[in-house]
């Protein structure tokens, strides 16, 4: 990288960080959670957006911000379950930056409880770019392999949480679960790490409950 | 992306057209068939290229470049089968790019059959930069689910074959095969389309067979 375009790179990046402040700062200020989900493609970040859109029906209110590269497939999937959602299609782009969450952001409702923000599939650039999000969240899904948090480290060292995914393929493949565990600990000793089934449901509860509690947090006075 | 940064990609990514052509040309030269392999993280790259190297032991000679953001874990693999593999760790990278194995390229056998480019794990930036290769796969496995192709339609458009992965899971896994072959070929009709599993080998055969075609052209003295 030249020299020129370290400085343009990091011009473009400083306006990320403020807008994304700016994000962040409304949000807080709505007392919304701001979830940013990070993973490879296929992961089942929709699937669980649809999974929690059923279980906070009538309780809680939540829109999702949709990330892909072209389609307005996954929006269209939440927007099914009842729940508003704004697809950013970024056209070749390879993860989503704040610029795009400010975009969108007049028309999302102020009296929400969670803005969830899918982003584009992908393990590695999206861990750079901060959108605002109160808390991160990367999927690993357990066909993608036990090997994955050393070799794409950013994703695990910048999140807050780790949800491993797909448990209900835990039968039928070779998987060292606690290896996994340990190696992305190992990378952020701050994570928390779920394993969970979005499509059984099973080990939801425990991350449901996790949001509630990230939400409170978020919206103390002193937060 | 401002004008400034426009022309200092541009002028990035002239340069790894170059590299490109100089590294196609001297494999060509060699008659020895370049492939680069692409897919999302975990997708089973390197599980095929171990299968490959234990059905080519013996009367053929392959190396393999391994890409990856850390870790020298997949070069070890395919080392473990008896075939030479350098390791390119890009610290940060998401993609290879052609200057990388302009690098390592003078340590790489003259006298091979083929050298497999394994890129980093993304199903995104990797499609955009040519590294010489006369071979372009891109791999898919079926547990990321039947909806991939139209929304990351780069790396299917720019590819020579399909490589639909896992197929082991078919049984256990709700998945439209015929979907998203026919998703693939409207972005890519001249996608040669293949449906595998590199854990059994189910499959392998016939990619197997279409290798040696390509090389076979690849080295003829009019390609």
């Amino acid at each position: 990288m030249t020299k020129k375009e370290i400085l343009v790179r990091e011009a473009l990046l400083g306006s990320n960080d403020k807008v994304a402040a700016d994000v962040r700062r409304m949000l807080r200020q709505r007392k919304i959670l701001g979830v940013n989900l990070m993973s490879s493609p296929g992961a089942g970040k929709t699937t669980l957006l649809e999974r929690i859109a059923e279980r906070l029906a009538g309780t809680h209110r939540l829109a999702v911000i949709e990330g892909d590269i072209e389609t307005e497939r996954d929006a269209e999937r939440i927007r099914a379950k009842g729940v508003p959602a704004w697809q950013i299609t970024t056209g070749g782009a390879c993860h989503l930056e704040a610029r795009m969450i400010g975009r969108v952001f007049p028309e999302i409702p102020s009296d929400l409880d969670f803005l969830f923000i899918e982003n584009v599939g992908n393990l590695v650039c999206p861990a750079a770019y901060d959108l605002g999000e109160s808390l991160r969240c990367v999927l690993l899904s357990i066909p993608e392999g036990d090997d994955k948090p050393k070799k794409y480290p950013k994703a695990f060292l910048t999140a807050d949480c780790l949800l491993i995914t797909k448990s209900d393929l835990l039968p039928v493949l070779a998987y060292d679960l606690e290896g996994v565990k340990r190696e992305a600990l190992d990378i952020n000793p701050r994570l928390t790490v779920f394993v969970l089934s979005a499509l059984t449901g099973d080990g939801l509860e425990p991350f449901l409950e996790y949001l509630h509690r990230a939400r409170e947090k978020a919206a103390a006075p002193d937060a």
